[in-house]
């Protein structure tokens, strides 16, 4: 039931299945005069595309978008912007394999049981596919929050498996195919993802994005806080299965002596908040992090069930992305920024006029 | 802006300050029928309610609820439930000393930099009083839950900072004031506590809460997945800094051919899982696991600014929780009910007339 | 099913039965800053409330508004505001009478069947009382509306029964129990209303709504058009049988040459659209009209069926207002300013920072 | 902001402009199921589209739509179903000369006021050419209705300007290019239309829906109602300018003694409540009424201004209907089927296992 919706004004409704003629969403919500053109999407599309290294799946997809509506004369016109890209390598292979199996670990079992039966081809709308539109409705967030509001979203591989980034060079992120921040890591993430993929297996891993300039004041008390928004965003990527802001978890064996980020009129001292005090953004980087579970289609059987109940073993061949957290450093900044997108129209909507007395503290002493 | 509303189709919308005449909840879409009484909410009120340990913030609140609407001959009609609750305790103390100051940690900062201005006594709307409301509108969901889907939603604390909760009895859970389910550690708890309390400092925790009985199918793909709309409404949770959903962060070193939960006839094997696949329940337990930040108000001093900048000492006398997350069971579980709730009642309006081909699976083999 | 809200940004959420305890709302969104005191509902209250003349219900009640939540030294806070309004004159009369009696035209029926049973003690949740808590909410907004945007709201009963008003005389309207804007109509109508109580019938009557002032610009395309949310607020009213934006039904005998409202530098010729363009506001007045049918309690017999469907005869005795649209213009005024307000925050969330080339035209030339 | 969504359960969203490559929309929570084909949504799509007869608009458009995802082997899957119509007669004719100038009547001035600047193209978002979406969501709706609910959802023109229809043959409405039931009126309307083509002007029209076999209990009190939903679902459609439920304003004249549809056990006496009390579908026919404006699209000149204020005269040559109603029963069709599909979903959603003591009325006596 219509759950194919994200965000209260900032609004993103994707559909399409991995194997079906198109993907698309509509965007609507987005303020009028941004300039816009597919490029602007393309370059995190890009990111996000299977097949650009050994290390993800060999699926090879254009994954070009093409805006077909709320775009005139190369800026947005404030109506709802469609876009759609089209499928390209949809392989008319033979499915019967695995139409009446479900495989473990995946959503053939839940959606059987939710609508009756499932599109079977190549997950139908439970696929990964489904976050190209997420991205592509992110870098419009991304662009109007950059150029409007000074916001930038960034993310990074900080976990694959046992190998942990040590250092936090942006340059570094972009140019492997791992968004990993830690140059001193990627042979050592090579090696082990070779063996990974010659042994059929799979590994999870963790991505940590962060928001930097965010004003104070975004967030709507109390259930929509901001954190809460970006939690539920960031849960509903494919395979995430935890999500802190600030120390999370380690807030747990913290005393607040030491968890409490001090106020000084130079700064916040340290992050242990991540940027959100009572749900609303305090003005220090919004640092989010994620768990990625492993993927589940992997070559090595496994017990599962069919369709009629009945015990067999199955086995995932064909094109799998061995980590699915290496391509989901831009899914999870693009979350992050629809999110913030639609907190900043949410925020000036009622606190538009709003001046407090206080000066804005900077983000960190 | 109009944050003060959960669930889509079971909607609890609330209101009140610490320190105003009164909290109250409007619950919408409640199926008429349900026999309802001020007492079916009361047990878990009084669960949460302070005062009822040494361990808690010694206010004292009655937190009689009291029904309004919505119910008619002790069943509920099917309209809008109006709930109330009077503050009885609200201290006329002082509070010229926070009015102008920023506890660290608080939402003070955030809240006067949104709107202005804030109410300053006792939180305002910040404070976790108001989570009072979300457990009356969370018992309502658990007694529907339970009495008419058989699903069962309980928590406990599983870790109070560097202690960790080993066994899992659910009789020893209600039988402490620490909602622990480890007889063993209550003595070491009361002993950190007591300490902690006499320096004037507070601590972290973790909750786990867990729902059993769930049917199959509920979440709706793609962004109000089940998980997807349990972490929102945990992270909602005042002082929560983190959500786990089955495995959670220990996905990340997982293989995945450790992490996927076999499927027989018998049932699943494991719950990696926690209970969703592709953002539908499976049938397996929910399980959810938080994380509770440390109490912000401790009596040891620390930098901070006032409402115009300047620098500042604050230390926070007056009644405080030296740990939020000892009476954040109640609350965890009230906010698992009410997505709970909300997602029967959307999955059976999408999908009422299905039927699968396929016979449920028990929960675990 | 989570119907008691209306608004997306300014949210309106109610509770509350003719013989509940209490009635109450929640408005969630309003911008923070604005002075409030009940004082700035209870003009509005009084003049809805009933018992005011011999030509309403004798039902008794003061409609006493208090504020629960959201204001603080006197301004409101931007969290939610809580209201409630205790009901007084609930009398112990005994319902045996229609408890299990159906009244032709009323909720009853459909009531019974949606719910399978209902609060039969004075039309429980569908009683025009509810309508007290708008006019409490719509105060707030028309506050707003006219201290900020200097947006004015008023109405006027237009016409009763067959008795048509010709003159709109602002000051004549507050002067008379019915809202009429037309002093010399007014002996008529207090005798006709005379003749109908006597032989126990009630009367429609129209109501005309206009808020001037009203910046170009409001209202959502497509579907969230202003003139498709005031239509659907309007018809949300209890009695409510049609409604009309400017020309209205007028326009289907209308050529284009006709209907077209010219615009001059000096402003628009005429006001056809009733102060609507493609579902937004052109800065000219809005304008409404609304049809309310005649109460359905009527002391006159009439066919019905009892709760087991067998054919009785019901004459509904006690206290009613002979012609609901008398008290329904402080109701429709309200709706009119939530909707309003509503689209004021809707739109300058997205658009606060548009700049058009074109000088705003005067309402009319 | 965020406006191109319709529907709760079963909803909506649509994009598009008049002259872009294409037209979409999204239809979330249709159940899963349902036989689903283009051709389902053809025949609608069809009775819409322009150019099938000498009264309508000349573009030509084949309005063939496509289903992009959401059906599978042939039946819906429950998720998001994606559809498209391209756009093949976006002549590309110079625009120069409406480009600064505001048509009078139209949304050309309040869409500059709004949004800064506009899509002139044809109309751009404003064009009633979006239309074609809802019907094809409608179809779909209109579909699952009939076959799972038994509901008919039917409509026909009751007048164009002066001319009346006197007659309800539903035959007749398929038959004849304005919708119109009464075949004693098909002469007269072509005269008049001929006429009117001729000297460049337009003309009203009133549009009557029907809903048939509609089960007792949909709509959602209070602001929920059915009338409210549909109500507004029918003022968001271009051109409309009132709506009526039932003896709509003609109810502003009757007695409650006339008004007033007596029940028995045979059914219901009439229907002046067009089949809803309190907001609640009673089982009798829904009843639906519109008005629709003359088009603003003339040949007659008319004074306006251009879009730095400066007077001018503009005259529309080009494509235009000369009665916007002509086209737009099936478009009212569409709204009512949405509506009250969302309505069965929602009312399903809460009262799914309600068993009322009292049996259903036939619909009338």
């Amino acid at each position: 039931m219509s759950g194919n919706s994200i965000g209260k004004l900032f609004t993103v409704t994707s559909f399409g299945e991995s194997h079906g003629p198109a993907l698309g969403c509509i965007i609507d919500g987005c303020p009028p005069g941004l300039a816009l053109e597919p490029a602007d999407m393309q370059h995190d599309l890009d990111r996000r595309k299977p097949g650009t290294s050994r290390f993800t799946t060999q699926r090879r997809e254009a994954d070009e978008v093409r805006i077909l509506s709320g775009v005139f004369e190369g800026v947005t016109t404030g109506t709802a912007i469609g876009l759609i890209i089209d499928n390209t390598d949809q392989r008319s292979k033979d499915y019967s394999a695995i139409k009446d199996a479900f495989r473990p670990a995946h959503a053939d079992y839940t959606y059987n049981q939710k609508y009756g039966f499932r599109d079977y081809r190549g997950g139908g709308r439970s696929s990964a596919r489904e976050t190209a539109m997420r991205v592509a409705a992110g870098a419009i967030a991304k662009k109007y929050l950059l150029s409007r509001c000074g916001i930038q979203v960034r993310g990074y591989l900080s976990q694959l498996g046992p190998i942990v980034a040590q250092q936090l060079d942006w340059d570094v992120v972009e140019s492997n195919p791992f968004f990993c921040p830690d140059a001193d890591k990627l042979a050592e993430m090579e090696t082990f993802m070779a063996a990974l993929i010659k042994r059929g297996d799979s590994i999870g891993a963790r991505i940590n994005v962060v928001a930097s300039g965010v004003m104070p004041g975004l967030g709507e008390p109390i259930f929509d806080r901001l954190d809460a928004d970006v939690a539920g965003a960031m849960m509903s990527i494919n395979a995430v299965k935890g999500v802190e802001i600030g120390a999370g978890f380690a807030a747990v064996e913290q005393y607040g002596s030491e968890h409490r980020d001090l106020l000084t009129p130079e700064g916040f001292v340290g992050n242990n908040a991540g940027g959100v005090l009572g749900g609303i953004s305090s003005g220090q980087d919004i640092m989010v992090s994620l768990a990625l579970k492993p993927t589940s289609s992997i070559r090595q059987p496994g017990d599962s069930i069919d369709t009629s109940g009945k015990p067999i073993q199955v086995a995932t061949h064909g094109r799998h992305d061995p980590c699915v957290g290496i391509r989901a450093t831009p899914i999870a900044e693009a979350m992050l920024a629809i999110v913030l997108m639609d907190h900043v129209l949410r925020h000036r909507a009622q606190n538009m006029d709003v001046q407090s007395p206080t000066p804005v503290l900077p983000a960190s002493a």
